[in-house]
């Protein structure tokens, strides 16, 4: 059977490029990476936030081809249930999708303000007031997620799809020095410290520097 | 057992609040209605477009509540299996995620330069090239769907979730008088003439009009 294949365009910048390879990773799937040049007009556009793409990321397993980013997170809870991507539980489970959906859907301030950028670190950055609105958001949902299910996880004691959506705004918070109670931190740090992570970060760490060029566009 | 509620807002704006109220329908889940009155808030940056909103559409059913669109399509799918909101083959049903997925989280050109309104007409409207490529794609989409399934919905037979999705841009397509080839004209139409489309539209022609006051807030 031929191997499942994942694109994906930069690993520094791409959000949704890391949220569909931690969903895999999570997942159990063995897959191959494509990666996407970064001069391709479409993942430009994605890259500058201008767009999402149906480029990156897009699973394609067993002549199936996935191209949204929590549809590749269902696809994969369907084809690997015993790695409880979802939580078994209904109730958890709604509540589970709701918030991957305000992800995928929202949170606009904080992406256009504060994209991911693995690489970079800004000392006292100033966060506006609407991307302050959905930090506040976000620190609320991990409240609830952590309190209901006792952590470390959102929905428990193994990573899934909300901390695959999540993960983005993790490497954010630390790229941009954003303030966090002791809860938000140590989620933090729990899933920057998940090997996945790590070796995605080294990646990251490790490409070359593409947005100055990309930049120069404005 | 306690029935099942749903809160919507404006019937004529709110393109969110449509699609959860027609998924909810074709799931065939017996609800009733709540309406947030416009003057909440973030009711009122719904409409604006200004931000996503946890409360509407919201359904609440045994005690469960459910706050994203797209969550609560899959929600209704797992407690309504036969009404086959999704596909039942695994590959279309990832294409329908897929592309229910691209609604949920792009088209945002088309979404703030052609916003739902039911009541609107507007002859000679000038589309701006980023909404023309959203509306480029929405016609692509439609196309493959239909030709892949046979029609006259975009799975096949039967209204789904894909259906509940892209009705909005069916109405925005009338409002704002894009034109369409023969194919997707016969698709709006199919849409249109849906009882529970007439059912809505009907109720959104009766709405008072609150807009004005909104706009002024700009």
């Amino acid at each position: 059977m031929a191997r499942a294949s994942l694109t994906i365009s930069s690993r520094n910048y791409s959000s949704w490029s890391l949220r569909g390879w931690l969903m895999a990773k999570f997942a159990g799937l063995p897959f191959h990476v494509q990666e996407v040049p970064s001069d391709d007009p479409a993942v430009r556009a994605e890259i500058l936030l201008l767009a999402p793409s149906i480029l990156v990321p897009c699973l394609t397993h067993n002549g199936i081809k996935v191209w949204d980013t929590l549809a590749i997170g269902e696809y994969l809870n369907e084809v690997k249930p015993n790695a409880r991507l979802l939580p078994a539980d209904r109730a958890s489970r709604a509540h589970c999708r709701a918030i991957c959906g305000e992800m995928h859907s929202g949170f606009t301030a904080l992406r256009s303000a504060l994209p991911m950028n693995i690489k970079g670190r800004f000392e006292n950055f100033k966060i506006w007031a609407r991307a302050q609105a959905d930090i506040d958001r976000i620190k609320t949902i991990w409240h609830e997620c952590l309190d209901a299910h006792g952590g470390p996880y959102l929905f428990g004691p193994e990573p899934g799809l909300a901390d695959a959506m999540y993960a983005p705004v993790v490497t954010r918070f630390l790229t941009y020095g954003v303030p966090l109670d002791k809860v938000c931190a140590a989620y933090c740090e729990q899933i920057m410290s998940l090997s996945e992570m790590k070796e995605w970060v080294e990646a990251a760490l490790a490409e070359p520097d593409q947005i100055d060029e990309l930049d120069a566009e404005f």
